[in-house]
């Protein structure tokens, strides 16, 4: 048997067993669906692409990629940054993102049931008018899905506060690599009945199964926050007043950084008027858990260890319409650099390294080396509260000696966040980019309970191969 | 080679490669050390005990098992309710009980690392210094360790509001099988740098490897609750006020309830004038968030619901003295159960049911049918917030029919269980007590995945055998 199939092999076998305009051979179409957000990722050689409608879609596609030993690599809907959901040569894609219902809101349990193709927004948008919110906020709020945020543990602006996917999940339905439906924890609040198996899928990256459904636990609807905003002279500064704010049992429900670069890039790219003369700015919100009067003291406490660090000016904001759209303007940052790239020699490399809080005003001083030392723009914006940075790399894409200096300097962000006792990817994955970075943090014990899982559960290598776990 | 050795082999093989005064092989400590707390499990067997005192103890103890195939089974304080710990033929017991040091705690980050014989109620006491608590709150708090806690992913009063130890593992440190130590996590609070393995450790009952060291996240000091007390006709009235209160979006910190039977046995047990003419109690506390304004919004709350509910009294307690007292009523529940079994038989099996909250009443009256047919006194305290049940069967000990009438009840309660959507262990474990039970509630998917983790991580299945995955 041949380690590839035709597209006439997938329309004549597969097809029939899949939903009606399920299967897509059109090597446009399959090519327009060959790759997420990433720079520097291969995304070629895909034979079809199958966009599920029902379980039986997923089901039907793993059996027979598990039949003639094809690749399969699960999307969502590619928005992810790490190459994670790009193809690979001879794969079929199977995309989820048609699969987008809400199957129960259980108001009792505090829970939610979707497909996974359902994008984030709109789960929150479903929720509302029932009470509750499901936390979890990435930067992709409004465009990635659920499904992709399970496959990536993704986190947010909220997780200071809140936490990631993997502490709202409550249970899975999972194809596995043979296409046995299995469904993998429990509904109820609280269950310890075999392995949990949850945190193995979360953030598995779609190399161990394809989630089919998730149950999320819910919160009731998040308390209106109150936002102070600081700037500082330069952005150790505003580190330092992080990890005193954090040290001091505070538990604000965002805390965002910009550096300079950052700020003027978001000017620069809608007129927001952001203090751009500042080296810094933090962003802080505080929902007191519902109380006005705690979310008060928590920000003046805030402000309090701003003007301890030298802040230039700390302003508390009362208008609702203000504070929102300071994290709108903070929510900018990834479109401003986009835009940045795109009229200054095209490249933009989003690094994720997340370091111990007390390490970041280091972890700064060592990006004012490498961006020294290699000559590149390098902007910042970071889940300062959780010691999670987005160093971003800017290049000339179309010269070999820049791409290779942006390149090392990716690099050297990971190696310094290794160093300072962080990991690689806070938020963002592995996927294809990262995956020899992951044999570095990870120890020799880890790789090999990697490796075995692995072969545990996907024995033929057919789940998403040549990405998170190639290089273990 | 034979897969059982002598102790005469242990103390000449093993002996030289631990630390002074850990190996002991004399029967009468060993048989000591060879049962937790559950009943009807059996413990025999065990050829010595490695009471480890280094990692090293650890590691050279899993090497040496692994070159003989010498079954292991780990042990922390052997509070266990469900065999987990207990000795197997031909097996060394590996107790971390000693291994009990603070190893480090970082205000900044906020997290703890300890070794895993630390008790949970020491490590709170060593924390309160540093303003920072570790929530988790099993019954056994004062006598079990971190280690066991996390091997079975214990629970307790606070979940409701607070969560489980998964939720509050950041890192941890594992001997594998074979002896090799490894990091699985990250002390970051957020990272995604490969497979979350934390899930997979944490709740395997010493069945994947032996967790020497845990990195805990904490949250700063939990505020003072308020207190409320509500009496009842009968459970099921009980239990439709707490779905109501839970479905309102409410969040208190604690929903204990108590059945008739429950509060009798507590005063008879300790004469703490429980009002135990009332058909049930709900025992809820609110701390707000900090606020105690919100705290009292939410136990007026819950008094309006329990009056809805027909609530015979309800008293809200302003004095901290008085709601300790009540918590530490309840937290009698089970010396009390003890203390009845010990003067009606001896027999007391305490099952650990976890049930979606709206199924509670229907519950009830399940519990209430299997408590007639049986013949039997059946009393039932509750995590009645998480829906998390814990029905007691008594029984005449020496009577074999009337055991075997308490394991039939035992076993239609778990059946009821998983038939009203719940599981068949909200927090105790499978052990060895409930490994049939287990292969029940889990799909053929599921056991697959786990029969297939099992052997990845541990192929020549030595770590705990015959417990949790020895039925699937």
């Amino acid at each position: 048997m041949s380690p590839f199939v035709t597209a006439d092999t997938v329309r004549a076998e597969l097809g029939p067993l899949l939903g009606e305009g399920v299967l897509a051979t059109d090597p446009d179409v399959v090519a327009g669906h060959s790759r997420d957000q990433a720079l520097w990722c291969p995304g070629e050689g895909a034979v079809a692409l199958v966009r599920a409608r029902t379980v039986s879609d997923v089901q039907e596609t793993m059996r027979f990629a598990t039949r003639h030993r094809v690749p399969v690599v699960p999307q969502g809907a590619r928005t992810g940054l790490s190459g994670g959901a790009n193809a690979v040569p001879g794969c079929l894609l199977l995309s989820l993102e048609r699969m987008t219902r809400v199957l129960d809101v259980d108001t009792s349990e505090r829970t939610v049931t979707v497909e996974p193709g359902i994008i984030n927004q709109d789960l929150k948008d479903a929720l509302a008018p029932h009470g509750l919110s499901y936390p979890p906020d990435p930067g992709s709020v409004a465009i990635s899905s659920i499904g992709g945020n399970v496959a990536t543990d993704a986190g947010g602006l909220c997780c200071v506060k809140y936490g990631v996917t993997r502490d709202y999940v409550r249970q899975l339905r999972v194809v596995l690599a043979d296409g046995t439906l299995t469904t993998i924890g429990t509904t109820t609040t609280k269950g310890v009945a075999g392995l949990d198996l949850r945190g193995l899928f979360v953030g598995s990256e779609g190399t161990l199964g394809v989630v089919v459904e998730v149950t999320l636990r819910l919160v009731p609807v998040l308390p209106e926050p109150l936002t102070a905003v600081a700037t500082f002279a330069d952005v150790r500064h505003a580190a330092a007043t992080v990890a005193d704010l954090m040290a001091s049992g505070a538990q604000p429900s965002l805390v965002e950084s910009m550096d300079r670069t950052t700020l003027r890039m978001i000017n620069a790219y809608r007129d927001v008027g952001l203090d751009d003369g500042a080296g810094a700015m933090l962003l802080v919100q505080s929902d007191g858990s519902g109380s006005p009067d705690a979310a008060r003291a928590e920000v003046e406490a805030f402000a309090g260890f701003a003007e301890a660090h030298e802040a230039i000016d700390v302003v508390l904001s009362e208008d609702p319409t203000d504070s929102a759209a300071l994290v709108a303007a903070r929510r900018m940052a990834q479109p401003a650099y986009e835009h940045h790239a795109q009229t200054h020699g095209g490249g933009q490399l989003l690094d994720d390294v997340c370091l111990p809080r007390h390490r970041l005003p280091e972890f700064y001083d060592r990006l004012d080396e490498i961006a020294a030392e290699s000559g590149l723009t390098i902007a910042v914006v970071a889940h300062a509260g959780d010691g999670n940075t987005h160093p971003s790399i800017f290049f000339d894409a179309s010269d070999p000696a820049d791409v290779a200096r942006a390149d090392a300097a990716f690099d050297r962000i990971m190696e310094v966040g290794l160093a300072l006792g962080g990991t690689i990817t806070g938020e963002h994955g592995v996927g294809y980019l990262k995956r020899q970075w992951l044999a570095r943090e990870l120890d020799e014990g880890s790789r090999r309970v990697h490796r075995a899982v692995k072969a545990a559960l996907d024995p033929l290598g057919i789940l998403n191969p040549g990405k998170m776990l190639d290089a273990l």
